[in-house]
């Protein structure tokens, strides 16, 4: 029954991926300095059509035509902060997904008090490293249910044991399906948890290597928008696949990043199912 | 007759290589953050000398040592919005050649109107797909004939059938040669119509090849600042040549990003010569 | 007794490689817009953990938590100046070292200014080429001896023939660790000149391989900050061997770009060793 729920995945991931290829969806992504190159490319890849507009006064004209929005707060700045909110805002309220990537926001207040406000308009799906879950996990609750400013609050956060518990929170408080990229990528919608067991350990010595597949799972949210879980746990394995075929030809990060992309590229339905590995955790 | 002139074009397209492998012009590029890195590794593998200086401070003073300038307007902000126009002023009034990409202008109106009000400082050479030089067209007409506030009018734009007569059209009332990149490239003077035939489909799926091919525009055309038309021809030539090499090695999308750009570093006259196709149109 | 040397190089390099692929030291980047992606890839190559944060409201929290600190004007920009500033203070204040890159101070006042001001929170290493190091020694020795404004001054500065002589006044005036980068890159602390011989010349057509290789000094300063001058000269002769491992396999100056960052993954013991090569040179 398992490998039977293994052919239903493969089949699920191959048929966004094809849809993606089909429609190629314009994502948005506004996001940092660093990821911008990977990102445009693992889209282009993947099929989807990326633009990078992140200026505030492009918001009203351009986000309405987005299929789904990238949010990236790894370079955040003053300048950048206005637009997420109003094109959050916006994504929200023509019920456009939009995905979440609070990345190292427990550095700065500035980073994750610019996280806990943007939770107010809604993700679809939130996918950060477990450290990153369990502190936004932490701050949505103090949100929800004290309405104080929350604070940074790094220490007590870390001494969190269980990233499921935190993703499976994170997910009932702010309503997104909540993605933790590890070992193994952990799914889940505040109930089910999906794990997806693909990918390759040497793909965390690619820069923007986490910040690209978010980007991914809005690409395939875009195309089956209504089922956020399946869409992001297709992405995580169809990324994951990828950088296992590329890890066949790859001698170090920089030849495994451009093998990943090319067997993106080329991904075809009979690789991808005999490759993807997802199971049910819980 | 035709294989002559094909001859003429390659030896013309070497011509011009040469001279920035020898002379190794400074470019300044005043891009979106997605290309600098491709846009500079582009103009290094040619023999130019890029610089990636976008500070409103830094025109007056960096401006004039330029051969020529590049402005790309693919992540405009208000920030940038001003270095562009004083470096473009500049440059105008200095006779340095500068080169437009138009980059996704009927994507808000912020975007639309930067690029009517840059082609105010005449730019040598305009870059765009061929929807890019329709919507930038349809502008400029509607800019010289009402002098009223343009649109972004993109649904009537895009009606229109005809690029080459778009981008000659552009040509007559902008003064600049206009090229449209496409599975054929097509340059104009607003009289002549040229066709460079380079150039391999998967270079689409590069982001930033279109960006990167308009700063090596602009590297010809600082080597040979009279003949702009003869310079963005051979710009695209070369830059598509080199696609086609590097695709003889590539295996997707990644892989061909890195060839391309071994390709052009390693460009020979024989190879350039053999490969080139370039056809006038009318 | 210059081969015990090599040998006694060849252990300090690996021995401070070692350290950072075991410390994993957080090295905080404010740096150009070109380099952010090859800079933190260099340093996940080498085991460091990049973090490109640069927005001046993150620095009094995020700061105090980097190893060491690598500042770059490259793309400078009013916006990136005061976090540069306070990050360097913030630095010198907390004894983390940090390293200035001053690439192409020349270029504007604005720039130079900014170098000059830099200079005032100790940097613990500056590396730039030839014609910087000569600038930047200029403008220090004005600065310290006249205190009036100091000015570009580059035609006179440009006359000054010798860049070890500039560095080590550069060296003596600033006091930090001053390293040129050429055909031969030279380290000195005003007193002792070192020369690290290795490397490959297709190096300069990579962009951003100069900021990275500054980035790199960075993470070495950070595992042994009280021999900065052994961590500056270990951190380029480890560079610049696996620019020649990648040469050996590189087509051109993408693929070298590739190869180099997947030799500085791989590098072992033997392999540094029997490729270091340093010298004293007064």
């Amino acid at each position: 029954m398992e490998a039977e729920k293994q052919v239903e995945w493969g089949r699920k991931a191959w048929e966004l991926l094809s849809l993606i290829r089909m429609e190629s969806p314009l994502i948005q992504c506004i996001t940092n300095f660093v990821s911008m190159d990977l990102m445009a490319n693992t889209l282009l890849s993947a099929g989807a059509s990326p633009a990078m507009v992140h200026s505030l006064q492009e918001i009203p004209d351009f986000t309405p035509h987005a299929r789904a929005l990238c949010i990236n707060i790894g370079t955040l700045s003053p300048s950048l902060l206005p637009a997420m909110n109003a094109a959050a805002e916006l994504c929200s309220n023509l019920d456009t997904p939009w995905i979440l990537d609070p990345v190292a926001l427990s550095v700065s207040d500035f980073r994750f008090n610019a996280c806990v406000e943007l939770l107010r308009f809604k993700p679809s799906v939130i996918r950060g490293n477990a450290s990153e879950i369990i502190a936004l996990s932490m701050a949505s609750l103090q949100h929800t249910n004290t309405n104080t400013n929350t604070t940074k609050g790094a220490d007590s956060v870390h001494n969190s044991t269980d990233a499921i518990e935190a993703a499976k929170l994170l997910a009932q408080t702010s309503g997104a399906i909540v993605a933790v990229s590890g070992a193994t990528d952990i799914v889940t919608d505040g109930n089910q948890v999906v794990g997806a067991h693909n990918g390759v350990a040497l793909m965390q010595k690619i820069t923007a290597s986490g910040c690209s597949v978010t980007a991914l799972i809005a690409a395939f949210v875009a195309v089956d928008k209504c089922h956020a879980l399946d869409a992001a746990v297709s992405a995580l394995a169809v990324f994951g696949v990828a950088g296992e075929l590329g890890m066949k030809m790859a001698k170090g990060p920089a030849s495994l990043r451009m093998h990943l992309i090319d067997a993106l590229y080329g991904l075809d339905e009979a690789t991808l199912q005999s490759h993807v590995n997802i199971t049910s955790l819980c």
